[in-house]
């Protein structure tokens, strides 16, 4: 099997289910989808490196996840059931002090691995060291978009470190010349970034040309503080700023209200929405999504870090995401199945760039298997609300990206090292921390 | 592998984790545990049939599901996303109406496979032809409690024949003489069952020394036309009824004010917490879990119906119950991962009047192993919190049910004529209701 996986090769997936009809597909040996549809095997069974038997699979994009600090992973269960500031201050900052490169690189190949394994093709990350993320992947042979998390705290000296990390960070995934990889500019959120650290990163990442990955209105206290501090609220802030743009993703966005989410919309700029962790965390409010999708703004969906979730199932995060819309602004028809599955995968590459997530000739081969035999996926009156309602990312058994295989069957290459170089690395972590 | 299943033999699983230490343990022939511990396997190793290497996973007891229709697992996905008076009366009545016992049998048959594999060995019931619920249960090997769903919409006459179903159920059920299978009374709701019902049955429950199942404050119109209509609250009106026992399982209990809580906290009445399917039929409330903590209430957990939820992971479910009591009554410190584990365990057996619920010599082996050896058991700083935040059923390897084997490395004997049954049952449904 190990010619099989990360290899370029042209290969064939023979009978799948995609949009509620039998079909095949073909991807050519650059990455990119040739052909999909009925009869696709008879014109290119002789042509394919590789032929899997789909099995009656459901064939869907890889899904998108918009928002996560995949390094994190170290941290999972580390600290719940607490208050946002005693969780951070107490449990979280002094474990992230101790933090090496090689941390950063375990948890996010830990990530990698936990994504490949329920259906995540690309991902959008915010964490420091990230020579290390990119590293990791690289390796995994996944989708990501990288950026550093500047974070000023309003002092200038520390505004000029910040802006040279980023400009590193930049200058390195570019170094690295791999389509997979990109690096956007990580402005952390306006709390902790200066109105001159903003519009540093607004003009940087026009003049790059990459994308912009913020926090915003995730805590009714962001919105008072930055009202007191500056007279508006936080997405009119980041409106001035520069940093509403069609390549800007916004995470959270709960207390946004319905002027900011039209404003959202105008500008092009997508919201990340991240029920679990605004559950679990406590923000007392839903991401607005009925405003945003009224306004036309590209809502798409994020897990957060596995410290706050705690882990990057998107299936599991769609079905939170519906739920938690309707349970919050009681509407059981808010966000049906089928926008759920969209946040899920068009939306998300849209709010990345990406050409990815729809199944299209001459799009990358960014594609996941989903199991039809399997309870979730029976009966199946509705395999659209079978996905988001009733499968979890166990259900997932191929994932490919950029055309390579990185998952087959469920087996991926190299797991128990990537699992056990990750637990050493927690453990020793935690080792660091505590013997200070 | 055959004569593994479903067999009564004596069973040693060696290097297991329990309660964060290795332990092994050993099942006698009996169905109940023989011995907890470490060194287990020195002691019993030439005694027992069967040696299943627990390679170190997670030993935990079976997962105690208290609120369910298992049968409408044959309408997973049928209908999602409507207003709930619209999605009952326009889709799920009209359809129930076409279904057989046959078709009850199937839909038990998929429920049983769908909660073996993902940890749940025993589920509370209610549905109607349960006579072919208790076979699909007899033949999965699961533990159940099953109730008719009484309904008597005000009718004296419709209220004797359901009198009459309650009673032959409870004898049929004590004419099987399986012990992993019991009979409950299941008055539906107050807003479905006369006084004169709801009496008849707590009298019957008290005389048959069985449970009592039932809906109560689902939604808020139930407490409003209650107050109307009898002057008191729903948890009162069931209290005057007799129904608030220790036997009794309670249903959603999401519109209890402080004074209701109390009252099932004073009679030892079990209140089962039913998350999901609260948030996607958007009830508005969350059940408060605080006030019936406070109380001494039993809360368990339960996932409803496939219609409404649409699985039976009760891994999800306990995590969906943590986020929605931190997210609902505004507090991330509310319903710790621990609690989140109990409701779904011990709390669900006491609530059934089992004694399985945990892990002890002379307790029925109702055992299941989470593999310590994925993701989302990696890495280990809180094994609690990594069971409840980060793993669904999909991370479960085997299922032990009295002391049988019912899932083991994931594989269940006849899973593919289980799901093909099922997917057959619901087409052929579908097409009867709509050729009428």
């Amino acid at each position: 099997m190990d010619d099989i996986f990360g290899r370029q090769q042209s290969i064939l997936i023979a009978d799948v289910q995609l949009e509620g009809r039998i079909a095949d597909i073909f991807i050519r040996d650059d990455g990119l989808i040739g052909a999909v549809g009925e009869g696709v095997r008879r014109e290119y069974k002789g042509a394919a490196d590789l032929v899997i038997d789909g099995n009656g699979a459901i064939a869907l994009p890889g899904l998108v996840n918009t928002h996560t600090h995949a390094a994190m992973s170290l941290l999972r269960g580390y600290a719940d059931d607490m208050i946002l500031q005693d969780w951070l201050s107490r449990k979280i900052w002094p474990l992230e002090a101790h933090l090496t490169p090689e941390d950063v690189y375990q948890g996010t190949k830990l990530a990698c691995l936990e994504m490949i394994k329920s259906g995540t093709t690309a991902f959008n990350d915010m964490y420091f060291m990230m020579d290390e993320a990119a590293r990791a992947v690289d390796e995994a042979g996944i989708r990501a978009t990288l950026s550093y998390g500047f974070i000023d705290l309003f002092s200038p000296e520390k505004r000029e470190a910040e802006c040279k990390a980023t400009e590193d960070l930049i200058r390195h995934i570019g170094s690295l010349a791999n389509p997979r990889i990109r690096a956007a500019v990580g402005p952390h959120a306006i709390y902790t970034v200066s109105p001159e650290g903003l519009i540093w990163c607004a003009e940087f990442a026009a003049q790059e040309k990459i994308g912009i990955h913020i926090h915003l209105s995730e805590t009714e206290k962001e919105v008072t503080d930055c009202i007191a501090r500056h007279g508006k609220r936080p997405a009119v802030l980041l409106d001035d700023c520069g940093l509403l743009t069609p390549r800007t993703i916004a995470a959270h966005c709960c207390w946004l209200d319905e002027a900011e989410c039209t404003l959202l919309g105008k500008r092009g700029a997508a919201a990340s929405h991240n029920p679990s962790s605004n559950m679990k965390l406590a923000t007392n409010r839903a991401m607005p999504y009925h405003w945003l999708f009224k306004a036309g703004a590209n809502v798409c969906l994020g897990t957060d870090g596995c410290a706050s979730n705690n882990n990057l199932d998107m299936f599991e995060e769609a079905k939170t995401a519906a739920l938690l819309q309707k349970f919050s602004w009681n509407d059981p028809t808010i966000l049906p199945a089928h926008e759920a599955l969209a946040m899920a995968t068009v939306n998300g590459a849209k709010g990345l760039g990406l050409a990815a997530g729809r199944l299209g000739a001459g799009v990358p081969a960014d594609i996941i298997l989903v199991s039809s035999h399997t309870a979730c996926n029976t009966p199946r009156h509705n395999a659209t609300s079978n996905l988001v309602y009733s499968c979890n990312g166990g259900a997932v058994e191929t994932t490919i990206c950029n055309g390579r295989v990185l998952m087959l069957e469920r087996e991926i290459p190299g797991e128990e090292q990537i699992l056990s170089g990750a637990a050493r690395a927690a453990a020793d972590l935690v080792r660091r921390a505590h013997s200070v």
